[in-house]
């Protein structure tokens, strides 16, 4: 409830209780809800919301161009190939091992008969890539995710840990599906904490070859995508272990991976030593076939040793690149982090549709009205504008930074620059986290606010948030991602103190810390005209101001109870804290983009619009952090009382255009799909569905 | 994010930016997370958590016979039943068909075979039928619902809308399932706005019959449980038309309630003029065959209105005891409030379940530690206790809020006092809505906070989740009946003013709005000692003086709007501001009782225990609306700051007897059912239901 949370209206007018109380029961009246005594008919009038201000003109077309991805054509031949395959259509019910079945199917289609070949994007067109991702997504999230098992986790770790060699043996067959392949890092017992795998590789120099062994149960891979059904290779990391000629005998040179052949390539039986066990059932995702993986002295050749950043030698001698274990370690993941790319940007498309099944069914569905006029749409209703507004501002806010994010990463995949590496990986660990955490929560408020049909599967939001659930955990846990932000931030302050540079997203903590630390200006505290709380200057600002705060205090507290927590006790004590400023930071560096998208849209309405929702997204976000603002007096009682009437105008400000703004995502009917969101005929579709 | 922000960080001590970086670039190598470069190993030392401060040690059984229900002897009934029947077991897949077959055999086995007849309880023991309702629902959330609209909504509405000649010819059918029905309001077009329902019941003084006509599409019945497959009648809503002498030929009655057989009793065919379509797969409670119903020109005897609040004579002539047509809708609808009380109190259970396995399993599962230290329980990190601690501490505040409501309910339908009913009505709706939105939340934390694991069909967050998500929308749309809450509040806001009586529940607005509606206390606002923070009157006061304030200036923005905007204009410009003053106000009642069952426990230790909690609920909820308290200066700065802290900390401190407090809830693991919150074993159970 918090976010509906009126922090401020005791500052409102004083009420003069005898006459309000007359005109209340009247008022109380016109609300005749369900299963309630209801009150007789109102008589008050009532002039609706939508009267109430001139509505800004946008020019859809430009506003559609302006957001419009680069690779459409991919994503329309992607959708067109789908819309002439019915039989490649996931139906509304379907058992999981159909729904494999016809994953693995679809994605033999994409491949063999759209043509549609992702694994060279993988490492050469990284935007591409993801719009294929976006694209198959929307068809079925699942296949969305096999694909990305395929080509980016267990293809991408061929060509990116792996040396020419691996390249040459494995592309093809990879590429055209020949090599279906698992990328098998998690064990039952570790998965966030990678470094504490224990499936061992032992190389044995008699036979050159290496050793693949599950020395307990906790060390069996779990959730092994493609592994259950359909994977005939998985990349396993495995503790690499050396024979030595010292006294213990073995050397423990840490985790790395290896390619290990798991089903037969003719007969697809499962080869000698591996038990494959299904990990069964899940809450979404059910077209993917995640499998648990057991390993008795499974013997693979040394050549199947991923050897970019470690090697072995015939006779055992370990060569690297890198000086030591968690260098190399730290290379290898490193290598992944276009997993967390794909998967932000994957979870905006996943908004785009939820945000635009509940806005069109919200303009379409009517309830209730004033007395004796017709009923009004449900959106037109103050509660439902807060519950929709602001998330579709976020979903522009987002769109905008992760497009960002993945020209970014395009740019890092070509110039390997180490200063763009670094930005890159904080900036996936950051915007994958917060806009996947936004976008379940999301998926549950579209569902509530479409009332009963929201809950017809038909209609989307079950199987949308189910497939989706779990991007906020895979490809690293959004808990333990931000720890990742937060400690990167901690990291350039410390470098700021040392007269480092900062790296270009960043950047404002060198400009503004000096400025921040300082007492706020007691002046513009008071300032609470809509001009300046919608210039971008103050909105900024203020989320910087918050960030570097954030910053310079954990950093204190950090130091003052390492000195008796120690460093992990620390951590833990200011861990709230901390992930509060890593979510702080993201929020600031998506306002920053948004600000910048406005400020370089060309068309005049389009850019209008874009404004509205910018601003909207920069209050909305500062009036639900109002406390803090309040506590340091950043903002005055009044000004607080200002961004708060000023949210909720701009939420009625975007209602107002939201047909525009959500028609320019260009979603068409055969990918939102929900029949009480189709762009003509809702209703008459949806009866249609279910046979009358 | 809002809920986790650190609203008050920025007062924390000012930092020593050069010591402090030198320290963080150490502290944050403690950190490896998956997916990401990881640096060397940490070298600092750490003191965990756990080890921070004393334990308490709580008398579990003491605990758990306060917190045991009256009827735990039919619920252990129930479970051994089902324990005894795996046949009846729902399995984690299962088709629609085959589910709603196995759910109407499971509601058979029930009745029939383990001689559970709930029908009998729904009017003469709702506390019993609850308690039914609440173990049936652990079973299968589906068989609580299909057991709901059979006895609670279709035979509710025969014995309390109807008359003895119901009663008699209905009863015995209804309960032992020969008679198995449906309860159709809800339209196509009309959900939360029944007055707007269009479905007609023409009186046709020939035959004596009612004719029910479907006008148009979008008055087909529509979501009506039993429908699709299993229903023989159906208590339809339709407006009733009565043939007058007039020039309009035809008078509008206003909705009524008709029995109207659909199916036939033999052969089980729809009857003729009935068309029933399937409403098809949902996002939940698969087991449950809604369906959709058209009639064209059905006859059904006159007999069949369910004349308590209205009849009609043999010749078309009307009579009620009650004089108007929102009168006699209100009191139909009034009878039907034992839904909603149910579904606050299944709601509950709900959450008993999730929090305990997300609980459990958080106090088993080790991630990460200290350097060259065994990894810790994921319980305790900071962040862990922060999304579960004040979870658990909610869960035993709505546990004794709806335990009250459903001793109130059934006091209700003994004394049908009309002040009663009225408490009775209004706590209903805001205890289901408060409840049901924040179970609803919750557990999508459960599964997040339960990482990969959570995501496994069988740890059953996912179907929890499905099937309660509608909890939140059906007996009342959960925002629509907060506005109710709201109005009832104003209603007797004004009755304050004008000398009236308040009744218990809400008691403390009169005593109170004197003393809040002056400027808070600046000395008091100052106290910030751990005693007056956690002294229930600090606590009570703050919820009070929030609600008090909320309700006042509320009032008097009605009074200024509904001059320019009219009343539903003016209601509809505050109703955040409304939602919010429901919210807040039902916050204030559960604290209240929590308060007063903490009191209230004989024994010393689980009284402390629950102290813990109460205190955690009471300050989670007031620092996540301190911008409110802020801005008002209720607290000062400071305070703030030590709210937040202490919450903090009595989220370690309940994490300490956070097993306890999970015991006390005397879930047997049949009924949590999750292999990873098994009480011993668990990885084992987990690892051999996949196959190992
Ligand atoms: C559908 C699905 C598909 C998958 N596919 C693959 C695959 O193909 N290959 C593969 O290798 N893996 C795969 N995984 C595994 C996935 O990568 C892991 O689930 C993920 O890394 C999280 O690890 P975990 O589940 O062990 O959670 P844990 O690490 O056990 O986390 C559990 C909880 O503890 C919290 N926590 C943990 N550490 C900390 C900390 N330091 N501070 C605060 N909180 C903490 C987390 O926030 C989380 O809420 C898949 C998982 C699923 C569910
Ligand atoms: C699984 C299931 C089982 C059901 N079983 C039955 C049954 O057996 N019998 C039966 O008769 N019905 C049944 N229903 C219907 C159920 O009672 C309705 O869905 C419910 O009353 C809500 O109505 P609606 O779906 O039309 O939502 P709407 O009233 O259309 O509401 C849609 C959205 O608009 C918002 N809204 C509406 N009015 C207002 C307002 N005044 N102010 C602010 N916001 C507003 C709501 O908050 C909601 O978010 C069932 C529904 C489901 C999904």
């Amino acid at each position: 409830m918090e976010s509906r949370r009126e922090k401020n209206p005791m500052t409102e007018e004083e009420s003069d209780g005898l006459i309000a109380a007359r005109r209340i029961q009247r008022l109380s009246l016109h609300l005749s809800p369900s299963l309630t005594p209801s009150p007789s008919l109102p008589l008050v009038q009532t002039e609706t919301c939508s009267a109430r201000s001139k509505k800004l003109d946008v020019n859809g077309e430009a506003l559609s161009l302006y957001m419009r991805g680069k690779h459409i054509d991919i994503q329309e031949k992607i959708f067109d190939f789908f819309n002439s395959r019915p039989d490649l259509q996931t139906p509304i019910e379907i058992s999981k091992d159909d729904h494999r079945e016809l994953c693995m199917n679809q994605l033999i289609g994409l491949v063999r008969e759209a043509g549609v070949r992702p694994f060279r994007y993988v490492a050469d067109d990284p935007e591409k890539y993801f719009a294929i991702m976006e694209a198959v997504g929307s068809v079925d999230m699942s296949l969305g995710i096999k694909m990305g098992v395929q080509y980016s986790l267990w293809g991408g770790s061929v060509i990116n840990l792996g040396t020419k060699k691996h390249r040459d043996k494995y592309f093809d067959g990879i590429d055209n599906l020949d090599y279906t392949g698992c990328f098998a890092m998690t064990e039952l017992h570790h998965g966030s904490n990678v470094q504490g795998l224990q499936t061992t590789a032992t190389f044995d120099p008699l036979k050159d070859e290496f050793v693949i062994d599950t020395p307990n149960d906790g060390a069996i891979k779990w959730w092994i995508g493609n592994a259950a059904v359909h994977g005939k290779f998985a990349t396993v990391f495995a503790r690499l272990i050396l024979p030595t000629h010292d006294s213990k005998g073995v050397s423990d040179m840490g985790v790395h991976a290896f390619i290990v052949p798991i089903r037969d390539m003719k007969t697809h039986q499962t080869l000698p030593g591996v038990e494959i066990q299904d990990c069964g059932h899940k809450v979404g995702l059910n077209g993917v076939d995640n499998g648990a993986l057991r390993f008795r002295s499974v013997r693979i050749p040394r050549d199947n040793l991923l050897n970019r950043f470690g090697d072995v030698s015939r006779d055992g001698t370990y060569t690297s690149s890198l000086p030591t274990i968690n260098k190399r370690f730290g290379a290898t993941l490193g290598e992944l982090v276009g997993g967390r790319v794909g998967l932000a940007y994957a979870s905006v498309g996943v908004l785009k549709i939820s945000a635009t099944i509940a806005i069109r069914y919200s303009l379409l569905r009517q309830q209730f009205g004033p007395p004796k006029q017709p009923e009004v749409s449900i959106l037109d209703y103050q509660s439902q504008q807060h519950k929709l507004m602001p998330m579709l501002a976020s979903t522009y806010a987002y769109h905008f930074a992760t497009v960002y994010l993945v020209e970014k990463y395009s740019e890092m995949k070509k110039t390997h620059d180490e200063q763009l590496v670094a930005d890159v990986h904080a900036l996936s660990a950051g915007l994958k986290s917060y806009v996947t955490s936004y976008t379940a929560k999301a998926l549950s408020v579209c569902r509530e606010a479409c009332g009963g049909h929201g809950y017809a599967a038909v209609n989307r939001f079950g199987s949308l948030r189910n497939d989706h659930d779990i991007f906020q955990t895979f490809e690293g846990d959004n808990t333990v991602l931000l720890q990742q932000v937060a400690a990167d931030l901690l990291k350039r302050y410390k470098e700021k103190f040392q007269g480092g540079t900062l790296t270009v997203t960043w950047s404002y903590l060198r400009e503004s810390m000096n400025t921040y630390l300082s007492q706020p200006n007691p002046v513009t505290a008071r300032w609470e005209g809509e001009d300046h709380l919608r210039d971008p200057k103050f909105q900024l600002d203020a989320f910087r101001y918050r960030t570097s705060r954030l910053l310079q205090n954990v950093a204190a507290r950090l130091q003052k109870h390492s000195k008796t927590l120690g460093g992990f006790g620390a951590w833990n004590r200011c861990l709230n804290h901390l992930l509060t400023l890593a979510e702080s930071h993201i929020e600031t560096v998506i306002l920053a983009k948004f600000i910048e998208a406005v400020k370089n849209c060309p068309d005049p309405s389009a850019k209008a619009a874009l404004k509205l929702a910018c601003d909207l997204y920069a209050l909305d976000r500062i009036w639900k952090d109002i406390g803090t603002y309040r506590n340091v007096d950043y903002v005055a009682p009044n000004k607080a009382k200002a961004i708060h009437k000023l949210t909720e105008y701009l939420s009625f400000q975007v209602r107002n255009v939201a047909k525009e703004l959500v028609d320019a995502f260009e979603l068409p009917d055969h990918v939102t799909r929900a029949p009480i969101a189709m762009q003509s005929d809702a209703y008459s579709q949806y009866t249609q569905v279910v046979g009358f």
